[in-house]
């Protein structure tokens, strides 16, 4: 079974999917970022890079991703490649992952790739206000990723606004449940985690 | 534990409840409709009956619904009133209800009381667009209910529609999880037992 969680950039996708992996264990579960998935723009000069834009569908390797949940679905492990967000490059180092009964597919933009749609089995999208967005990203940016407030807001405006209007928020419509920005996340963690369990015990 | 499913008239919540009790057995879950406690309008002539507003929260004998819920809870039974539709009268003869792990209590305007809403662990919103939902209700007003075309529609344009943008689609704040008009519901019922067999397991 593929769960995918998708919604835009700090709607709480990574911490509503880590709580589920924490909380049926991680030896049950595979969790794949789309971010691991970003084209490798190596051949491109550095200042480009930085001016590229990260939120369209275009940017990631949805080709790689989309082969690598068809090996894992068939049992064969996949190399989930790893990304360096300071050079926009891929690293030479990969990260085995095996297959497992139950495998979370996490990203801004997996609901925007008809192919990867096919693929999951539960859509989930978590749908957190604009504003507590903005928060979160400025805040990540600059505690996280050393970027500067001016950099931050000119990101937003220039790429990630936009490319959420026109590809994250519709593709809410894909989804199965939509994820309010949450009064209690706790019943929702246990909701998506039941049905997790489930299948593990019909795979015993 | 309760869960409460909301949503506009013609949503498809009514099919949603119905179909998890299907799955995992009358036996288990009790269902419960906020529209048995309407009031009972016996002291009203009949025509002022009919121009009743049936969609606003006073509409329903809340103290009732929740004495209920606190007496099942604290594992009594209750007698669930009958409520005749043609009449706008709670007929003489109820219906036992013995607690049960699990209740569901589904209706328009549950999560517009905000005491109720203590009472629910789970709250589920059917987020249906409004075109489709006036198309079921006017087939269910005029196959079901026998009234006239135009009856219907002067009843949605007066009470039915405004009630819903003022008290029913703001309630959807309050959902833990929000079901769109379903590409595949299935999923959904699922996860939606999933939670209660995990519940019903940790009982026995």
């Amino acid at each position: 079974m593929i769960i995918g969680i998708c919604g835009g950039t700090g709607s709480g996708k990574t911490t509503i999917a880590n709580k589920i992996v924490e909380s049926v264990g991680a030896e049950n579960v595979n969790l794949i970022e789309q971010d691991s998935y970003y084209r490798n723009l190596a051949d491109m000069p550095l200042d480009e890079r930085r001016q590229a834009n990260f939120d369209h569908p275009d940017a990631v390797d949805n080709d790689l991703l989309i082969n690598h949940l068809k090996r894992l679905i068939d049992g064969y492990p996949v190399e989930i490649p790893r990304y360096d967000f300071t050079t926009h490059t891929r690293l030479p180092e990969s990260d085995k992952l095996s297959p497992r009964t139950v495998t979370i597919v996490e990203g801004i933009l997996i609901f925007s790739e008809p192919r990867l749609l096919e693929f999951l089995d539960l859509k989930v999208f978590v749908d957190t206000p604009d504003d507590i967005r903005l928060v979160r990203r400025i805040r990540r940016d600059m505690d996280e990723r050393g970027r500067t407030l001016k950099q931050t807001l000119e990101q937003y405006e220039k790429t990630i606004r936009p490319m959420h209007y026109e590809f994250v928020e519709p593709s809410k419509r894909q989804a199965d449940i939509i994820i309010p920005e949450g009064t209690q996340i706790g019943i929702t963690i246990e909701l998506l985690c039941g049905l997790i369990r489930e299948k593990l015990r019909g795979e015993q």
